[in-house]
């Protein structure tokens, strides 16, 4: 069955898209969030306690956690289709770590990777809560960073795993035509 | 001897730059239409009929075909050298798909891909044949995508193979410029 | 112990960066060089007497020594922390070739890839040691381009190894920091 990747940066509306989209859809998907089934693995092997434990783990263990998870997800997959929520990277102080590395897809075996995107002043506006939206120069230059190098990890994902690769663009008062792009996909 | 990966989306002008390149060179290469040999191997090993077919095969035959063809591509290359006439990815309802995923890289080990590109607005004026150009913004920005992803994908095989990535450009009345680049590529 | 791999194309001031930022740092690394390290273990291994000759090698002697290199330096990992000075990709007149192919990966196993970028004009005037400097349209799309496709392959690195991307901006006036970002980074 299909494992159906969907990815999008904080913002450009992921789950809201995949929200919608999924209550159109006749086939049942099981939507697991990937940084969730990492943990409940970890826990499950009695490998940390609480969640706070999982960023203080050495790189072994975590790429032994991502492997585990990465293969529970796919034994799932043999029975029902598959959503799995996951980032194409993390941004981080140490630079863009790639969400689904080569030993990930290896198990994960995704059909379809589905990038969600906005343009970065919209991001902007909706991760921002109050009333003073940051809306400089630099921050929209980030935000353009990141999706642009989302999109290229996502082709050396699609180029490991056969993969197609999907850009859903999330516009202010276009919720429908996102909706409608990714439901399409789901089928 | 080397094999010679050649894409560039349709109206780019592939096609046309590479035949005046040829024409040119000393060289003997064999062309070949990487499609073209996948519907030849599934032919021959009784696997379709005709080339309708060859879109309804379940992921693991068409995985299977592409594998043959890349081998028999790299085989024929122990005596010529190659050009393969492909995609760097191909353009589906379900999102970009990679034309050289992993399996396919490793069996045909290419030494260059060569990239034709144009400016969006070429390649929809070269697409439409009739009076009615479109050159719609939303139509510019999906050909602008296109390619930005052909080069991502590109160098995730370049990172796999070795390969050297070069992009030509294909303006409109600067073909023999594309060709020379070309050419000198092609030695 | 880590092995972080600084890359930047020529002008966009990697060296001096580097160089400031080792100079604030408590932990002290290994800086090595990639090219130099390929030339003295193929000398070590009478492959070759000259650097001249480095160019003129077969391509499965080149990626012999490639690994072999890698492997060096990854067993000095062992011991102390390394910087590997190198390229993201190569520009030569057949196209972009890739720094760090899969094999060179697989051996050096990088935990983060840094790339120190410029805008294309302040690159092309920091090349230009003389009066004439060219600034043409031309140039600076070239430059962009090979910047554009150092970040595309970079991704792909981090796909293969997991290694984190890290971008820095190395603009005239603002040296400082670039060279603080590459410290916070180096620890």
């Amino acid at each position: 069955m299909d494992v159906i990747v969907i990815t999008g940066t904080p913002g450009a509306g992921k789950t809201t898209v995949l929200n919608k989209a999924i209550e159109m859809l006749e086939m049942r998907y099981d939507v697991i969030n990937y940084g969730n089934e990492m943990f409940r693995v970890a826990e499950e092997n009695k490998i940390v306690n609480d969640r706070d434990e999982m960023r203080k783990l050495p790189p072994e263990t975590q790429k032994r956690i991502q492997k585990l998870a990465a293969k529970t997800i796919a034994e799932k997959a043999e029975n029902a289709p598959i959503i799995v929520d996951t980032h194409c990277t993390i941004k981080t102080k140490k630079g863009y770590l790639p969400g689904l590395p080569k030993w990930i897809l290896e198990e994960l075996n995704p059909t379809a990777i589905l990038l969600v995107e906005a343009d970065p002043e919209e991001i902007i506006n909706r991760r921002s809560s109050d009333e003073t939206r940051m809306r400089d120069r630099e921050h929209v230059l980030d935000i353009e960073d990141h999706q642009q190098l989302n999109r290229a990890v996502a082709m050396s994902y699609a180029m490991m795993t056969g993969a197609t690769v999907k850009i859903i663009k999330n516009h202010d008062e276009k919720l429908e035509d996102a909706v409608r792009q990714m439901k399409d996909i789901l089928g």
